[in-house]
C-alpha cells in the first residue's frame, strides 16, 4: 500500500465496491461517524469509536474491532492537512428479508474527503438558518444513535438551495426543536445553556457532549429538555455545534436575528482552548 | 450477454458493485420494489413501476426511465420458474452530506432472487405471529412509499428467532396496529374488512391494494382506518398479505388463537382467481 494514498477502504481492501447484498444499501442497517482529522490526528477518536459501539450494541451489530478500524483509519488519514474521515459500519451483507442470519460479519468501510468548503468566518460571523417543514418522526429504538437511515435529513436539506443557508433546523412531529440537518441545537437563555433532549430522536452529537462538559466544567448552567419553537424564539443566543464545523453562531433563523452572544463566544473560546491531548487523540 | 443469466444489474452491467458513495448506501436515500415472478412474467408490474414512479415523486429522484428498467428486468427473469425480482433505484452517488448536487443520475440495481423457502402451506393453515416490541415513528412524509429506511423493521424482525413464528406486527409510537414487518395487515370484523390507516406511517403494499380492490368489487365492506391493539384482538379473522405471499391467514398472535374465516378464504379464492391478464403483466 506504498504509493498514492486510498482514499476509501472497504473490508481493510482498497476498493470502492459495496455488494448489492450489503444491509446498508438495502435497509440503511447501520451506523457512522464524521471524524475531523488534523494535522494527520483523529479529533476525539475515543468518543467516535464509543458512540459506534453504542450504535454496534442498539443495533445488534457485531462490535467493531476498534484496534483494526484505527490501524485502517490510520492508513487513510493524510499528513499536515485538514480533512475528514467518514466510517460506515453495516450488519453486513445477507440474509433473506429483514431477518438477518447470525453471525454476519459486519462491512466495515472508510473513506477519506477534502475538508467541506465552508466560508472560514462562519464561526465568528455566525449563520443564517431556517426552520424545516419535515418533521423528525419519535422512536425511542433508534434515538441518539447515527444510524444510516436518514430520509428525513435527506428531505430537510431539500427545501433549501440558497447558499447563504447554512443549516435548517428541524421539529419533532409534537413540534419541538430537535437538532439541525447536519448538526445539534443550543439555546442560551438567562445566561443557561439549553440543549433538546433526544430520548426520542436526534443523533447525540459528539460536539454536543463536549459543549455540555464544558459549560458544567466552568459552571455554566446547562438543561438538557424538549425545546419548545416559542422558546427557540425567545432565545439570547442560539448556536448550532457538530464535529467539523465546532460552534457556530446562529444569527438568524428565518426572519428573526440573533445576536452572536457571550455565553457562545465563551464556549467557542473554550474549545479553543483546549489542550491537544484532548483534541487530537492519536488512536495508534 | 448470452450464456449464463446474470442474477444482479448495477446500472445495466452484470456487476455486483455499488461505489460506497452511493446514498442509497450512506443515507437510505432511495426506494425498492420485491416483485413476484412467475412463469417468466413480473405480477403487478404496472402497479410497482407506479409505487416505484410515487416514489421517486416523494422524494424528488428523478424519475426512473420504465421502458429501460423493463428490459433491464426481463434480462433476468428466468422462464417458467417461480423468482423474486427485487429493484432497488437510489438518488445516485455524490454530493457533500445530505445536500445532493442536482441533476443526479439514480442508481438502479436490479437482483434476481430465489423464491423464499416458507412452507407451501402457510396460504391454507394460516401462520402464527407476535405483537413486536419495536414501534412505527410518525412521519407522513415517508408513510406509504417503500424507501430504503428499514431498520424499524430490521429490529422488529430480530425480536423473535422461533420459525415457527412467521411474522411479526408492528404498532406505531401511538399504539395503533400498522402492518407486519413485511406485509400489511387486514382484519375482519362482522363480515367488515378492516384495515390500518397509513398517513403516518407504513408501506401501501401492492397486495394491499389489490385486496382492497377485489373486496369491493364483490360488495365487501371495507374500512380504512386507525385500528387500536384491542381492535386487533377483538377481530373475528385477521390476515396478512405481500406481493410475495399473496393472503396468509392468522391463526394466532401470542397467545391468543384466531380461525381461517370465511371472508379471508373467499379473499383468496378470489384472488387465485384472477385472470392471468391481471396477475400477470408483462412489462415488454
Amino acid at each position: 500500500m506504498s504509493g498514492v494514498v486510498p482514499t476509501v477502504l472497504v473490508n481493510g481492501k482498497v476498493v470502492n465496491c459495496v455488494p448489492s447484498t450489503d444491509r446498508g444499501l438495502l435497509y440503511g442497517d447501520g451506523i457512522f461517524e464524521t471524524i475531523a482529522v488534523r494535522a494527520g490526528r483523529l479529533c476525539f477518536w475515543e468518543r467516535h469509536v464509543q458512540r459506534l459501539l453504542a450504535g454496534c450494541e442498539r443495533l445488534g451489530i457485531e462490535p467493531v474491532d476498534v484496534a483494526q478500524l484505527a490501524q485502517e483509519c490510520q492508513l487513510l488519514v493524510p499528513h499536515a492537512q485538514q480533512a475528514v474521515i467518514k466510517i460506515i459500519l453495516t450488519r453486513g451483507s445477507g440474509g433473506r428479508g429483514y431477518h438477518a442470519p447470525e453471525p454476519l460479519h459486519p462491512t466495515r468501510i472508510i473513506q477519506l474527503h477534502d475538508w467541506p468548503g465552508w466560508p472560514a468566518d462562519c464561526a465568528e460571523a455566525g449563520i443564517y438558518t431556517r426552520v424545516c417543514r419535515t418533521r423528525l418522526g419519535h422512536n425511542a429504538s433508534l434515538a441518539g444513535i447515527k444510524h444510516l437511515n436518514r430520509l428525513e435529513q435527506v428531505l430537510a436539506r431539500r427545501e433549501w438551495t440558497d447558499p447563504a443557508t447554512r443549516e435548517g433546523l428541524m421539529l419533532d412531529t409534537a413540534g419541538n426543536v430537535v437538532e439541525g440537518t447536519m448538526s445539534n441545537v443550543f439555546l442560551v437563555k438567562d445566561a443557561r445553556l439549553v440543549t433538546p433532549d433526544l430520548t426520542l430522536c436526534g443523533v447525540a452529537g459528539i460536539m454536543r457532549a463536549r459543549v455540555l462538559e464544558l459549560a458544567k466544567q466552568h459552571s455554566i448552567a446547562t438543561h438538557t429538555q424538549p425545546v419548545a419553537l416559542d422558546t427557540l424564539w425567545q432565545a439570547d443566543e442560539v448556536f448550532v455545534c457538530n464535529s467539523l464545523i465546532g460552534i457556530w453562531p446562529v444569527i438568524g433563523i428565518d426572519t428573526q436575528a440573533f445576536p452572536r452572544g457571550p455565553v457562545t463566544m465563551r464556549l467557542q473560546a473554550l474549545l479553543a482552548d483546549e489542550p491537544m491531548s484532548v483534541q487530537m487523540d492519536n488512536p495508534v
